[in-house]
């Protein structure tokens, strides 16, 4: 897994759960796009999703997703949930996400979201900033 | 779209929406797993999920999703999501979800579940009398 | 109850429910505010919390709550809450909610909100046309 | 606030605000709660609700709750819960649970439950090893 891919730990709790006693299908989406906003704030000097939009004029809306459920989430474990980028193109940015709990590998997916003018909802090519960042963090 | 396609309404609100105005991405894949609930308990003498559960013993974990998100969903219009399904194999089904706003197509998606024995956590062939309801529905 | 009285519906599912095979508390005031948000969209014009804020400038921003949890809900009727308003202030309105299922009073609660000019965040008194609303739908 | 208070630490991220880019009101009970399970958590050998109820057949569903917000709670900076009982009665147990952000008291409120056996859903009295537990800590 190597020492570069950030980890975002969750605490998954009763009210989480569903009647089978499991994460309820939905919270997984969910915990992975925390994660994703949790990999900005890591990596942007503290600027997650909020002070992206309100601070730099950046949004980065989702175009498309896919999981897999690999093994049930229950609240005997966090959640830990590996993110890293798989792909910058000019415009938009691709994310896996792996949530592991002890030794059991739980989900993995893929997120693709575009660079946006936040206040204009225009899609723009990736701020150079963001690229330059992002750029030496890519792994397929 | 045809006459035969199951349609769940959702009420989209204040609540739903993050600062971009528009839904919360995470509320999307929410909405499209409550449709599909909605469609079982439509087609299945008023039982979703929870009966299927608790009085049927039968259990429907997802294990794989894909999504595509096409327009923003707002409060302004509520969001029908339209869900059938699109295969029936020996031990698992795949649902198709389209989410529309007045004439904007928002989002569509591929939601694939196991059938299980829901107290032993065993997965299982589809029961015959869920199979003999599901099969006539399937469309591709 | 009165003819006077909206009610709002609410399709309980699986994933509203937690391990005790009942809605996760938590849900419960988060349905309660959608109830009064549904309450301003029937009363005012088809204008939710979202229009008010966005094409009204006006902002309704909760400052206190309590409930009471009479009886568990579950998946096997709809939720039908019951939403009127109690008091109007100068600056603040205050609305009761009470939650059935079927024959069973399953909550109640009392819920204030400020008036504020939501460009601002200023508090405001409450604007004429809502105080004329508002006032002659009243009930202690 | 004393050494003896528990504390648990929300991020707060974007998918959890609305338009007014504060968090959603229906947010706070949410994490409130979560605050008094993660307390259970650290005070039961790392038993939360969840193994409370699998584990020791011990239920504590919620009766009533109150709650006053006194600012609004954004993504900035993280919400400190400190959660501490406040009343232990045969049946049934009281917290007072407060959030913080930075140097700002963001919210405070009262939760109260009851003592249930998890798998008949009758009330009980606290369990004695619960009640040693918690007498110690109860702070007015």
């Amino acid at each position: 897994m190597g020492d570069r891919v950030f980890e975002h730990v969750i605490r998954v709790g009763w009210g989480n759960c569903d009647p089978a006693r499991i994460a309820y299908t939905a919270r997984i989406p969910a915990w992975a796009l925390e994660s994703i906003d949790a990999w900005w704030e890591h990596h942007l000097d503290g600027d997650g999703w909020f002070q992206m939009e309100t601070d730099r004029n950046v949004g980065t809306p989702f175009v498309g997703l896919q999981m897999d459920f690999r093994s049930p989430i229950t609240p005997r474990h966090r959640l830990r949930c590996r993110v890293w980028p798989t792909r910058l193109g000019e415009k938009s940015i691709t994310f896996r996400v792996e949530g592991y709990q002890a030794d059991t590998f739980c989900f993995d997916g893929s997120f693709t979201c575009v660079f946006t003018i936040a206040d204009a909802f225009e899609s723009q090519p990736a701020p150079p900033d963001i690229r330059a960042l992002v750029q030496p963090l890519i792994r397929s």
